[in-house]
């Protein structure tokens, strides 16, 4: 197989970990450069000794500087970079005929007003938006294959979307009455020192937070909206629960008039059943973090409530995985022309 | 403190244990009796270790005999059985003049109709059910006092009625439109020697199960209905999450016509000021397990959604305590004449 | 009862937040003053919603000032405090007459230079060295009784000397044969804001650590010493296990000439047969963690390897409790005149 | 890559899960039988979700039986059955002329007076003592590489054996003097419905168990004895620690006359630099359980402690993988000549 030269912007949070994990397996990948401020001048084993041993665990992190990354020779670049930071790269990365798979919610959302009523502040490169593919690939996998910058998406959307695109698609559903409640192991938090992600703190403990306007709602209803044809607006609760990774979603809707569980099973099956990543649980089956834990699967079960005349979709991914970096191999393997398994 | 005499059947699940623990602080309990098919003629030191030193650790296990109970002079029997075995010992007890407070599911639902619906037998005693108060201090202090039978709820009933309850009676939501979600620590599943409690398929796990029919919506229904003075059918999605004790709940209800986020702050507030183990954390706080653990304490906080309408609810408790044995002695101080908070 | 005011200097930490918890559950104490510099001006159950509810919740945080404290009233005073600080008011607080349990290492030692070769500064205030009592009530019951300053011994340290004083005392094992591993939970390190210490870094891991020169190897070696009538000198090896409380402790030690294993169990039953807090497991019982958690009990279980000539101990206790702050409050007790579990 | 046919014996506990995750990995397998009693004409996918969708999860399990093995065309075997079982099976399977590679601790023992002083029974079939290969690589891969039966050893005896092997070589610490701890993963006790194992027994809590005389001893001590030529007997402490997998060992030894921590360091560079799974973590490094946690690396650290003239060893393994199904992949390889390092 021949090798393309990879660089990874920010290695080192959990999801820069996860990719590099992911890196190390995959037989077409070359790492040439891997970025991280604080850890510059030290090697991949030395900062991750779970890496010591491997592929690339001599490759010693540089200052987080596009010019080096672009030195590199490197014609793929991840940035895993904390949320605002990513147009600092990607614009010079572009520039310089890169291709650029961005793990954070900078380039995911078109309308930059919709940013800056979510983040807060105007989009820092609103030039870029247009660019960019939301890099979920059962949903874009056409428009990845060309694309020059991937957003690729995170846990909360993957797992709120792909169980509701085929049901939003058919019509089965009432907008209006989408209710979602998921929960995240901490990784899902990043790996930041602060007491509140602290092991005491978060251990036989969980809470709901962040509602009613999380940020990534934003991408959930951009997506829902553009399947819907019409504006979508939903509930949705994040919680957080005491481990490692994984994330479990329970969504409520109503059934539109006339529909039943059949059309669910039918557009489910329609929508994802060639899908190498996703699993269907049929009626019966369960969504259960532990078996997707370090797979790039989506496990989506369902069920009728006749009392409510409600539909209940159950989805189970690793948060790590398809909910961030599985996810973005799986774009680099479209991008690239790998298979789209390979590594995963 | 005058001491009464106590009787505890079946006291080797993890409410049991639970209960225990409470009464060992309690200065008004004589335990005299307590009962396991499992553990006859041994001492609850050496069953439970962690008991030894305490009070009432030497006191013997009987078998599981409703004549025994009796004959141990309690005025008082918790009964902290599986469900559906309670009423072989409640109606004995009850004719001997004792005051039973019944742990588990058996009698807290008025219509035999209903028990058969959720349960998928006959009620087993349903000359009971009419006897019977469903133990939430909150809803029904004064029938607890000088009730024969106390129905004490559980932990998924206890943390959605809590937050629902005042907006019901004063008709702010909207009753077709509630979905609730809980997350449960594993004791809630009770000490049963099963594979899917096993620590290694519970850790680094979460699901969503009991969906969409959880026998304890029976009763969660039959409470919300009498409050609204109409029929009232919920959306209910239970999870198990790597914790020993705990639960937290999510609701989302449509707000009614011209309600606002003040109605339901005054709503909760009217109906739970004085309450002792009502904590009530407004528009900003938050509902974790970490504060409510090992207490007796419901914690909640709710939001205002302007761009769906709805409210969103959150409480936490200790499953095991407010969830079950606290609230059992809560109870048990109202029919006592001791003060609310003893012992908890 | 009499109330007593009380001061808590520093209670920011898990020992501290111990520390309250079991203050308001003291029928003797007035807590009249809080101390934080992080939190100062804030109400205890503002900054710790737990506490909300209960005494003292009200009770705001004032800054970390032993003139502050004096004026207080307090009489006595717990010091809660990173290592390295308690003399900045221990000193002025004993001056004004208060007396003085301090839950660091800062006045365990007898001898300076000790001190020094363990921390590597010289100690900031020796005069107060000689003052202090090492706060092990089953060693200095009568000593602490009058003293004015208690150097409250850490969980490290008890877990270990309880077990082995009544063998050293008796000379029953070779001093220089012993080793003693110890698994610590994660509070065990403070409520530092760390990577090593978040979450996702501790859970599903597991390491030894300061190996083989931790610091409170210097008064456990001291209070062997002292028993012993000659140096001793040991090895030990802590470790990091993934929950929130406890600790496990587990000690060989080669059985001097002649010695049977019915000399070990004599010894320990004959020291310890009248203490309220150990509880002796025999030659077939076991030391676990949970039996101990949130109780100040220190559980001793040992066992004969007639193979390798060694007797093997085993203990537990709750780091926080019989580790720290319950530790504490049986000194206070006993300093009060309170019956020693009071409140434990 | 030409493809084997081979069988799993027993795949549904713990380590036969493992062993399926790696086979699926491996380009060289042809798996073409797994058979279990409990999961008889179930595919791999029902009874494992996890495996849906990967290869081979449509095979089913076929009944425990020698003879259906043999005819599957398998050509190697694997065992993973609880102790005690595995002679039922590798010795016809043997007898076909296939190469078998056992998990369990059957085939360990050279000396069956050993086996029955340790297990309690009589072995069943001694005449294949003689025929086995204990399968540690690192120690005995030249007579992995033609044996026809391997006894693969667990994760007590490799995290023990590994560090302590070069040093005993060298004689350079005391045999007399070894001391062990080992903390060990829930997994570790494999997936028996007993309420010790239930999550709420094993979460916040840990235990030593099993002391003075655990079984996988004696086959600790028999390769520590032949190594060192003279008869070897230590001591062992295992505890149980709440986490899924992963195994840390801490081991104290008293120093030969003479000997420093340079040769120590040499002894354990000698004899493991070349091996693909060892890493020497030195004088400074540590042994992390997350380090190594679904590897099949062994990550060893040592330290010297001049105040005692001890060595201390530290090691951490996946109990599941090096000490376990990895280990027995690892042997495979040898045995059919693939790279040692294939599929793990």
């Amino acid at each position: 197989m021949n090798l393309v030269n990879v660089a990874v912007v920010g290695a080192s949070g959990y999801s820069g970990q996860e990719l590099l994990r992911l890196l190390v397996r995959h037989p077409g990948v070359e790492l040439v450069c891997v970025t991280s401020r604080q850890y510059a001048g030290r090697t991949i084993g030395e900062v991750y000794p779970r890496f010591e041993g491997r592929k690339f665990a001599r490759l010693k992190f540089t200052g987080s500087d596009a010019a080096a990354v672009v030195a590199s020779g490197a014609r793929f670049a991840f940035l895993a970079l904390p949320h605002g930071l990513a147009h600092e790269y990607a614009a010079p990365l572009l520039d310089a005929g890169l291709r650029v798979i961005d793990l954070s919610a900078d380039f995911r959302l078109k309308d930059p007003a919709v940013y800056e009523d979510f983040y807060g502040v105007a989009h820092p490169a609103p030039q870029l938006l247009s660019r960019s593919v939301y890099g979920l690939p059962e949903l874009y996998r056409d428009h990845i294959r060309t694309a020059s910058l991937i957003a690729s998406p995170g846990c909360y959307p993957t797992s709120i979307l792909l169980p509701l695109i085929p049901l939003m698609r058919q019509r089965l559903i009432d907008p209006k009455s989408i209710v979602a409640a998921s929960l995240s192991g901490v990784s899902g938090a990043g790996r930041k020192t602060e007491v509140d992600y602290l092991f005491c703190e978060c251990n036989e403990d969980a809470r709901a937070y962040g509602i009613p306007k999380h940020r990534h709602l934003s991408e959930i209803e951009q997506e829902l909206t553009t399947v819907a044809g019409e504006p979508v607006v939903i509930s949705f609760a994040p919680h957080l629960i005491p481990l490692n990774r994984g994330m479990a979603t329970t969504i409520h809707a109503n059934l539109g008039p006339g529909v039943g569980i059949r059309d669910i099973a039918g557009a489910l099956t329609e929508a994802w059943k060639s899908e190498p990543f996703v699993r269907l649980k049929g009626e019966t089956g369960s969504a259960d973090i532990k078996n997707v834990a370090h797979t790039n699967f989506i496990d989506i079960a369902w069920r009728h409530d006749p009392r409510t005349g409600r539909v209940v979709l159950m989805s189970a991914i690793d948060n790590l995985v398809k909910g961030a970096s599985g996810q973005a191999v799986q774009s680099f393997n479209i991008l690239g022309g790998w298979a789209e398994t390979v590594a995963l």
